[in-house]
């Protein structure tokens, strides 16, 4: 038979077993803590009619877009959650129930040029809060603690939820008479944690010209820092100047008022003011999500504001609040930085029996007890000698190995193996679903990131 | 704005979010369920290279496929899970562990004609188990308890696992020197309940030129019926007149003799001589699955063994025994039925809390403390009438209302409504937590099949 070289699609993870099962339980988590939340789970087809999906048109995606035609449709495959939200939120607007609270963990695609770390199709993980004309700032206030849940629970501890609000950043713009230049000059100002403060003052003096006093203003405000009570008191001092920095600045006090009541502690928490997030979609509270030892991944939850999600196809003013987490990524570099805990356990079952009998019906009602209080067990089937049975075991890494031979059958009891400890112990059934899940619920309660 | 009528594409599923609560927890006995029998989960990409997935070619399949260019690229979205499984483990055969034990739950993409019920995005959930060189039979006896686990874990009661083997079928048809047109022969025979017996031997005779003996013979086979030890017996008349008859009958003996072992009820189960499944694939035990009083839903989940998984692919021998349920045709026909239970809760959130004090931090430290207990809680943070947050509350159909106002502040007590009962009580923090996680539990566990 003629042969076909199997291969993956470069850009396209595809994980051994073992590290799938590592993925598997950061997106439960993710999951899991969305939906303490209150947000309901929505799934949403990969493939979009391409005039629903390009609406917005043009940008920088269009062109790595997976578009194609089936029959005489132009189909093309989501590039993001936010268009295909847009598009259910009005289609089904009369079906739903504002504030609208949606999680969506999902494949999105990117044709984007391979390279190392860059995936095609990749993992969002991400949630919105969709108001019907309008949405309360309480909402902007809530997304750092669950942000600070889902961190936390993956088991980070040293990450930095770093909000900002663009109204202030507008605001402060038009204050000194810059609202028109205010997207090159916010451009300039995100890069100043890679090119440094002089880079930037020189840069707003010489390519967008800038006078040396606005230039100084400007970098005096960003550089603004210190505790959120201390950076907030440092804003008072520029109110009442404008409307619009006076609202941005309002919704901010508010959002830093409310962090403690909805438990996120000061310290993963800062007023920053240098990010400002996508320059056209947000329209006031901006978050970015920093590993503060490893700034160099940047942001690995990002969202903000926006004023109207769904203007491409309804006249209903839909503004909203939400973030992203780009789970293939986080993944990915997380892996890359040893952060993944090799030491819980990546088995597909918490036991596997090694039958040591002919009649493999004791161990297979022994397997179907086991099932039954809810463990993970395999029953081992092959005719294989001893050693490559043990070995199987190892190579699965599985945390126990069950024997059941002529001598436990007839004493009704199993021995089993902690191939962590070596130790092994014969006992009943009942004792042995005890142990086990006591064992299962301490190392599954684990997190699966080293902080 | 011009805008863009927002629309999903016909033959895609799209779930409001009451219903996609309901799928989701299909979804999950499905994926939990594999899980306790020692699957470890695959993810694959939805995209593959056409050359790898197109490498068995031909065939009804490939007219529906969604087939296109990016860039050089000829790429393919997947149709099963079965051909990327192939290459999976022909790809990564030097790192997997034979047998080798997986779960895939995701969507497959196939261009059918629309129509009602019929869908051309899909989920399937599927279980694989693959031998290295050999593969032994007790693997096909253990399918059984995975269907019947899955299936009364989702509440249903009045179903069968209906089972052949292909070798037993093919020795008889050896038997009476029909080998040739044992394929034609299966196809007749499986119009069975279609088209009735009589019709069937008509076929047999005027359009395979069968003489009357053959087919009386073949009638007569097929009509075998009663228990499984019955049947059993039946067939055992026919034993030692074709080595494949006799293998085929040994290892539905086997499937039979672990049936109660792996916790099997009788009833639940049967051999059926007249079901074939996919000519060209299965070789040895095949599976089908019906609901009882549903007969002409068809079999909501099927499959068999194979001899060779990935011949496309490689010449290692890699058989394996499988079965897919076809998860969102499963889902739409029990919602056709009424056979999803409306009583369980389907709403994003266990409680609503509708704080009734400007200050919203007492609400939000409440639903802290429920989140970290584990409930899934909303914050009603909309400044409305009261009636309008009650209306909000019954659409979302929340199982509970928590009113926070002056008093329950000052008394450091929270109102809670049973929205069901209508019952209100006043109780401390410590107390509605205990109450609402043992409802949560009762309700949680409830199946969301009514069988």
């Amino acid at each position: 038979m003629e042969r076909i070289k199997p291969h993956t699609l470069s850009g396209f993870m595809e994980l051994l077993p073992a590290q799938q099962l590592q993925f598997e339980r950061i997106a439960e988590i993710i999951r899991s803590s969305y939906a303490r939340y209150g947000f309901t789970p929505l799934d949403t087809p990969l493939i979009e009619a391409s005039d629903v999906l390009l609406a917005k048109g043009g940008g920088e995606t269009e062109k790595q877009i997976y578009r194609f035609s089936k029959g005489d449709a132009d189909l093309s495959l989501r590039f993001d959650l936010t268009v295909p939200l847009a598009k259910y939120v009005a289609l089904h607007y009369g079906d739903l129930s504002f504030p609208f609270r949606r999680y969506q963990i999902g494949k999105v695609y990117r044709g984007e040029r391979a390279q190392r770390g860059r995936f095609r199709e990749f993992y969002q993980a991400d949630i919105d809060v969709i108001g019907d004309g309008a949405l309360d700032v309480v909402n902007d206030a809530e997304i750092p603690a669950i942000i600070y849940t889902v961190f936390s629970r993956l088991g980070l501890r040293r990450f930095r939820i770093r909000i900002n609000n663009r109204k202030i950043l507008n605001g402060f713009y038009a204050m000194l008479g810059l609202a028109e230049k205010s997207g090159d000059i916010m451009r300039t100002v995100d890069k100043l944690e890679k090119i440094g403060a002089d880079k930037v003052r020189a840069v707003l003096i010489d390519d967008l010209s800038l006078t040396e006093a606005q230039a100084d203003e400007i970098l005096k405000f960003i550089a603004i820092r210190g505790t959120n009570d201390e950076v907030l008191a440092a804003l008072e001092d520029y109110r009442a100047r404008s409307a619009v920095f006076d609202e941005g600045l309002d919704e901010l006090a508010t959002v830093a008022k409310y962090l403690g009541a909805f438990g996120v502690p000061q310290e993963n928490f800062a007023v920053d003011l240098t990010i400002a997030r996508g320059l056209d979609y947000y329209t006031g509270t901006v978050y970015e999500t920093t590993l503060t030892d490893h700034p160099e991944i940047g942001s690995v939850c990002s969202g903000g504001r926006y004023d109207d999600l769904a203007a491409y196809y309804t006249d209903k003013k839909l503004p909203g609040v939400g973030i992203s987490i780009g789970l293939t990524r986080l993944f990915y570099v997380l892996g890359e930085q040893g952060m993944l805990d090799a030491s819980a356990p990546a088995a597909p079952a918490d036991a596997l029996i090694l039958p040591m009998t002919d009649d493999l019906s004791p161990a297979a009602a022994l397997a179907t007890q086991l099932r039954a209080a809810g463990l993970r067990v395999q029953l081992y089937t092959e005719k294989k000698k001893f050693k490559a049975k043990m070995s199987y075991a190892d190579r699965l890494a599985v945390p126990y190995v069950l024997f059941l031979g002529e001598d436990e059958i007839k004493e009704r009891k199993i021995s089993c193996k902690n191939m962590a400890t070596g130790e092994q112990v014969k006992e009943t059934a009942e004792e042995l679903i005890k142990r086990l899940c006591a064992a299962v619920s301490e190392y599954g309660g684990r997190p699966p990131i080293v902080g």
